[in-house]
This record gives C-alpha cells, structure tokens and sequence, in this order.
C-alpha cells in the first residue's frame, strides 16, 4: 500500500484497498478488553488459546499449537522437516519459497495443498487428500494441507484426520477470517512429536499479550463465527455480479477474494490504480488478478463504477 | 505467576511479583496511538522501526533486524548458525537451551555472553569481549552478546563492534528497559548475509502491530529513555538497602534485577510466597534467589517488612 501510493498519489486514506484476502469486516474486541502489555505472555493463557482454538478445529488440544502467523507456521515446519516441496501449480508465494520444489519425483517431500488454495479459490475434495496423504506417508514424506481461509466454510477442513501416527500437518490463520492481520497468530495442527520440535523453535512466548486475548474471545465468539460464516458468502456473490457485469469471469470457492484471468489484467490493475483501488497481481502470471471482498455496499459501488470507467472488459 | 497463586493462594492482583527482570514502571503510550490490527504489520512501518531502534543502539540500520522477542532471536540465530554454544557459568536457561554445549573445546562455536549477565548482572569488560571474538573469529565461530538488559547503561554495549567483516552478534529485547514485555519485540544486530538467513525464518510480518508502534514511539523518547536510566539506579540502590538489612548480600550492576546467594534461599522464597510475594528460584542452584525491582516506595516497604516477618537472614 505505501508503494501504491508512492506510484499512483493519494493518500492511504483514499484507497480502496482489495489487494488481500483478509476480511474487511474484522471482529471486534469489547471495549472492556484490556491487554496486558508489561507482563510476559501468560503460559497459562496461551494453553487457554490453544484449547479454544482446538475446539473451534475440531481437534484434540494436544495436536494444536500456536505460531505467530500461519505464515511464520509455515517457515518454522519447513526448518523441522527438513524436506523438498511439491506445490501446487498456482501457489501462495510462501509455500514455494519456505519449501523449495525437489527435482527427483520418488524422494521423500511435503506436498502442500492451500484449500481452499490461494490465489485461484479452488477446493481439493477431502478423498482427492486423503489419497494424497496415503502416496505421501508411502514415500515418507507428508502432507500439509493450509487451512488459511477454511474458517469460512468448516465443511473444506480436514483437521479431524491429524492424528499420531499420520503424515498430516494443517496450519490455520487467525488474521484472515477474523480480519485481525496486524495481531500475528496463527496455530499448526500436528503429531505432537512434531509440535515439540515446533515449540523449542519458538520458544515459552509464541505470541503477544493481544494474541492471546483477542484469540481466545474471537474463536469463542459462536456468534459472530456463525453470522460472519452466512454473510461472506452473500457479498461475495454480490461481488460476481459486479465482475460479470463487466465481463470478467470470477473464479473460486473462497468468499474473501476472487481471482479473474484475462488478457488485460495489467491494464485493468493500472486503471484502478489510477482510481485508487488497490488489487492484487502476480509477477509471473501476468494474466491473473485478485480482488479482496469488499467491506460494504459503498465500497461495491465504487469498485463498480471504477470498472466502468476503467473500460477494460475482460 | 499462575502456579504460584495454585500453591500459595490469593488471587494474581494481590501478589507483588519481583520473579522478573522487567521494568515495573513502563513506558506507556500516548491515549491517542491507534493500533492497526486489521491490516497485515506494514513493512514500511517495519523499515521506519529497525531505522529508529538502530540509531538508538547506535549501529548502521543495514545490521539491524526486527524479531519477535529476543529469546525467538536466539532460537532462530542457533537454527541459521549451527554451531554447539559455549556458556558462562551462570546464565539465561535459552542461552543453554537453543545452543547445546560442545564437548569438543577446539571446535567452532557461538560464544554467548550475557552483558549484563542474568542472573548474576555481572558485566564484562569491553576489552575482554573483544579478545572474545579474536579468539572465535580464529577458530571460525562467533560471539554472540545478548545485551537483552543494556538499555539501562550504553556504555555496556558492544553493539557498535559489530559490523559486515566481523563474526559478533548482539541480541536486544524491547520488554526489558520499556517494561512492555507482552509486546514480543527484539531486535538482532549481525552482518547482513546473516539477518538475510534470518529474514526467511522469519518471513515478511516478524512482529505484531503493536510492535511497530509501540517500539517506534518508545525508541524514539529520548526524554523518557533518560529520565528512566537516570532513575533506575537510585531505586536499585534503595532495594539494595533493604536487602543488607536483612542480611542479604546483592550481587550485580544490573539496576532491574538483583541476585542473592544463601543458604536459606529456598527457605526464604516460601517464606515471601506465603507473604504472596514471588522472587525467582533456580532449580539446579538451589542457594541462588533474584529479586526483581520493586515498582515504588509501596512495593519496597512491602517488601521490607516481608523480610522481616520471615526472620531467615542472608
């Protein structure tokens, strides 16, 4: 966002800002929720997090772990196994560069699947993972399935099968679904043998004092999990008819974003841009661009006419 | 803290806790700071961050890196270094911990010098740190200084040593000094091929919003910074007061900690926990005991009079 308005003018105050895929709609703290900034992080209350959590995954706590960002799970696992990647053809930048790919197609690996995968929004049915898992733990290797966006549709989870004695590593975001990015948390979801190796590389103090507190409010909030799960679904479809409308074609399962391929994507980026509206490129797929939700009808509107007088169709 | 309200009873708001090393007094910020917890940590403010801290460690801000907490620093430098560590007597149980000892002495290792030191607060002479790092550059290891305490006095610091050509590392904790200890904010001061290594542990967001914030303001309060290393000493001295009139003689120059060696140091923790007062015990030195400063006159008389109800001199 600083270079965007480096590059195009404005001030941040004046974008629009559709470059990620974090929910523009964040869960808010009670006002009553004090953070304690002095102390160290209580272990007692990150062992509190994590249950809560577990719970919200449907997992046993003790396969539940917090990390400082799903992002930060991800490098951290990949120091623990100390293995090539097999990626996805479309991937989040992360998983590639934490996992570099291995040349020889029988060794041992940690095939990484997103699902719903980032950027493309595309699902991996549960037996297409399962199956996956299997050709994994033949070869000893494993499969890590990121659970970044499941949080809005459980039913894409595959966290009830990390167990013991499998291959299966899930990472799961708190900033995405709960639009609370800044905070830093994230949880892996692994055999505990796993998990201990994962804990001497972070240490008594995973997270801040704000992780904590917001963490275990947010996932415990059924509430606000429950309207937040029926509503996305709703603007994202509104969303669709603002693209369709002006002959782009949406594709994807994940509420928070939507990726478009089209032989004018760069123009398209630069044209709203110029309008201050920022969305998401690839470097090296410079036919691709995602669009974050908008926050709300005002925000839909203004991204709609700004297509409008882009004048680029798709 | 959680175990001992368990053990000894009372709820945590009735404890006077002297088991840390954290200012008791912190630096607080401004009412009108608003945190971002919405969008992801900006990288610019991270820039801006490393620029304010670097100047007050007085080093180039290309030797600078943000980490989350200086103890995940440590973690992270023994993953990228590799190296068995060499350990004063006496120290910081992660200093162990993240860097096994070597049986081999001839062998490259990782130094690691606490200055001050925790638990004793000793200091080790600039001179003696430089023959140091002669001595583990000529053997191809490093020192690293962990000045998570240095706030308190520059002049202890090293940190200006450290440069592109030279194998020294220094490792600085914002929760020590600035009393924000929740916040997990560290920085790592080492040659940039080095911080590039850990760059990609860390990733692109290695700290909360928070800690943009907060460190940048805190860093940059010169007037609050000098008012805090002018009265920390004076209060350290009157703890100091205290503890030889019972009997107790105070080890160290580190003016937020002070450490006592008796025989009735576990005798005399129980009798203060029983008081609802927790100081720090070390397990495998069952005859050392640190006591953390008290935040005011209050806390000190507190203190004071505990010493007294117990009746177990030095």
């Amino acid at each position: 966002m600083s270079d965007a308005c480096a590059r195009f003018g404005g001030e941040r105050a004046d974008w629009l800002d559709l470059s990620t895929g974090i929910n523009p709609r964040p869960w808010t703290p009670p006002e009553a929720m004090a953070i304690d900034w002095h102390a160290l992080p209580d272990p007692a209350g990150l062992a509190h997090l994590e249950h809560i959590a577990a719970a919200a995954f449907d997992v046993d706590p003790r396969l539940c772990m917090a990390v400082p960002g799903s992002e930060a799970g991800l490098r951290a696992l990949s120091s623990v196994l100390g293995l090539p990647g097999v990626h996805q053809p479309l991937c989040y930048g992360t998983h590639a560069e934490a996992f570099p790919s291995s040349p020889g197609a029988s060794e041992a690996s940690v095939r990484i699947v997103g699902n719903p995968n980032n950027p493309d929004g595309a699902i991996t049915a549960r037996e297409a993972l399962l199956d996956a898992l299997d050709r994994q733990e033949a070869l000893g290797g494993w499969l890590l399935v990121d659970e970044a966006f499941a949080d809005c549709s459980p039913q894409w989870s595959i966290a009830d099968q990390v167990a013991e004695d499998r291959r299966l590593i899930v990472t799961r975001s708190f900033g995405k679904f709960f639009g609370l990015a800044g905070v830093r948390l994230g949880f892996v979801l692994a055999p505990p043998y796993l998990l201990r190796q994962l804990g001497r590389m972070h240490g008594e103090w995973p997270v801040c004092s704000a992780a904590l507190a917001f963490g275990a409010a947010a996932y415990g909030d059924a509430a606000w999990i429950a309207a937040t799960r029926a509503e996305l679904p709703t603007r994202a479809r509104q969303l669709d008819t603002v693209l369709q409308r002006h002959g782009l074609r949406p594709q994807g399962a994940c509420p928070l974003f939507r990726l478009v391929a089209s032989n004018n994507a760069q123009s398209l980026f630069e044209a709203l841009a110029r309008q201050h509206i920022l969305t998401r490129p690839f470097a090296k797929h410079p036919r691709l661009l995602r669009f974050g939700l908008p926050a709300d009808d005002t925000a839909l509107q203004r991204f709609d006419a700004a297509l409008a007088r882009a004048g680029i169709d798709g």
